[in-house]
């Protein structure tokens, strides 16, 4: 009679609650969560919920022909890849909020996919609540687009603005982030940048039908920001923001990266602050467009996995069209950026192969030096700025021109 | 082998001309405009097409079997209707953008839908290249909705910035927004809010799933707006702009108009200026998210048009799901509101019923006061507002509390 979409679900974490609560309170959504596998049944948690719910069996769950759908919110990759696999397997479609492991296992999953005529969705995994994969999948389902830019760590942007506009040091508001429930158990995830990688991955197959592996991405996070770097973009009237974008560079070629910017006034994404995210999607005919919202914390997060799970009760699946589209842009990174290196001893005008050195500024504090460098150079020497003290901010802007 | 989606298009004025435009630069869209009518066959284009693609018959796209959709963006809304109706009879699926006749016809042409197997789509009516009607059918599909709301008119919005933003006069203002071709031919629609209206009525079926018709909401625009009404919104720091709203007032009721508001900085909507438009969707988990994009203007409908046409490539239809939704929220127009209302010789605190008046300001060159009123109250008044010089300013918001 009632046919109620029944769930699986693997967590019961900040998200695993967070869905738990939006379910109940969702009654068209016809869905009901059956069963809940956790790795600690005596873990307490904030959120009730019966006992005869729980399991630590991952069997309980895969092996209950009862079982329509299973959403997967747990904090391991690892475990999550197997989990997700085992079900595609059986045909068991699936909800996964999972970005490090969908981003690095996206290739196998869409083959899983087809492969098992089942479906895994994940718009979750990209900006919490905000509909970015989506809409990259259904609507920006075009030759016209140009560029996917944005803040999708809810985290470190959250941790930028403490430090930034309030003044806070870095570790306190790190601290604050994570009992807010915005970071990552394991926060090297948000704050080197990696979060907003995996998510970046994801966002471009669905923006432009290509597969890039996270690990040739240059990626560079917030965590080695100076009291200099900020003082050096209040003096300049911008803000440091950690961007990921994906953007069509000319002659059928594309590049992609994560990494601070300075961000000027005016720009869509200098207002998003705290743990928000915002997205700017450029295109040849509808010039710029902006979704902005919570992309992290337990309930945002869960009501966009409740989106997923409403989506199958309608057969959705993504199609991922733009795989088979004819002339796919061609990831590079051969291409010249402009970039900001604040440094302190090191002599990093020496150690890196700058084409053209702009300013420079030496002081008994820190230094700084703005210059162009190839993309595929930077990536070359990323084990060098890696192991020192040194802060990358990009300044360069492929689409500025059109602003 | 190339199975092309060969388009019969009507209308070929400012969008019709970008749609034109925006096929030839996506050939991953597999369409191809294989036919034009107008009405007008002598009359000079700016974008040049095939001489022997037009035509001023009606039948010669609708009888044409080689013809598998037809988009029609033609500035007539009852010869609109008409062209619509009979495609779908046909059961030839239909992209249309054109809100007035959507927004008072939606219930017959959602049974046509059904009736005929056949799919009308009208992303494009709404919002321009913003993808509002596609998220909320898709994405925002739950109980968790609360509200939307937003500047849905680009050209009253063009508009209100040139006047408020840039001290223009509303003449001039209103003239430039029609040279630059975001002004329907009929400004009024813009000017008074219908165009808003149509929206917000499309709007609502694809948020909660309730037809209701445009003339029973309360509907007021911009042209009446006085220097006094600018420089009063100046003192007090905020801007006015034409808001659009649907928003549920509890007891499974929801109401909606469209007015003018005093917008605060740091509002969403505050910073949405000339022709964009920008729309505020709340709900229980994900507080609220905003989508900001160009709503108006040849290009940015026209990709809005061809996201459509793309999506009839996968059998895209609307569902309208929440028209079936249990417990679906009733219209009420039974709600206060506190209004302020600038007005020259007649006493408006006498002619309309307030239940409180906070506010009173009186001299000889205008006066105002604030007060609140019910919103059935006003509309039962709207012959009088509407013969008067008065102008209506919403003070009110569901959600304050929130923010």
């Amino acid at each position: 009679m009632d046919n109620k979409i029944r769930i699986g679900l693997f967590g019961f974490g900040v998200v695993g609650q967070g869905i738990y609560q939006v379910v109940s309170k969702a009654p068209n959504a016809h869905a009901e969560i059956r069963r809940i596998c956790v790795r600690n049944l005596a873990k307490p948690r904030s959120v009730e919920a019966p006992g005869e719910l729980f399991t630590d069996r991952v069997a309980d769950i895969l092996d209950d022909p009862g079982i329509d759908l299973i959403v997967e919110v747990i904090d391991n990759a690892d475990a999550s890849y197997k989990i997700v696999c085992d079900a595609l397997r059986r045909g068991i479609p699936v909800v996964s909020g999972n970005k490090a492991m969908i981003a690095r296992h996206l290739p196998e999953l869409i083959a899983l996919q087809q492969e098992h005529d089942t479906a895994l969705l994940y718009d979750a995994s990209s900006c919490g609540s905000i509909p970015v994969i989506r809409n990259l999948e259904e609507y920006y389902d075009n030759d016209l687009l140009l560029e996917v830019k944005g803040i999708l760590n809810g985290s470190s942007n959250y941790i930028l603005s403490r430090v930034f506009d309030h003044g806070e040091d870095y570790a306190s508001a790190l601290a604050k982030a994570q009992a807010l429930g915005f970071a990552e158990s394991d926060p090297t995830f948000d704050i080197e940048g990696y979060d907003s990688l995996f998510k970046l991955v994801i966002i471009t197959m669905h923006a432009l039908g290509v597969y890039v592996r996270p690990e040739d991405i240059f990626t560079f996070g917030i965590s080695s920001i100076h009291d200099s770097d900020i003082r050096y973009a209040r003096e300049k009237g911008v803000k440091i923001k950690l961007v990921a974008q994906v953007a069509k560079v000319g002659n059928g070629r594309f590049t992609m990266f994560v990494m601070p910017e300075f961000v000027r006034p005016g720009k869509y994404i200098y207002s998003v602050d705290d743990e928000y995210n915002g997205v700017v999607i450029r295109g040849e005919c509808y010039d710029r467009q902006f979704m902005f919202g919570k992309g992290a914390g337990s309930l945002p997060t869960a009501s966009s996995i409740l989106s997923d799970i409403m989506a199958r009760r309608h057969d959705y699946r993504y199609e991922y069209k733009k795989m088979h589209y004819i002339d796919r842009p061609v990831y590079t990174t051969d291409i010249p950026l402009r970039i900001y290196v604040r440094y302190s001893s090191t002599p990093i005008p020496d150690l890196l192969p700058f084409t053209a050195i702009h300013e420079q500024y030496l002081s008994a504090e820190s230094c700084y030096v703005i210059g162009d460098i190839n993309l595929a150079d930077l990536i070359a020497h990323r084990h060098i700025l890696s192991a020192l003290d040194v802060f990358v901010v990009n300044t360069s802007s492929f689409f500025e021109h059109l602003d």
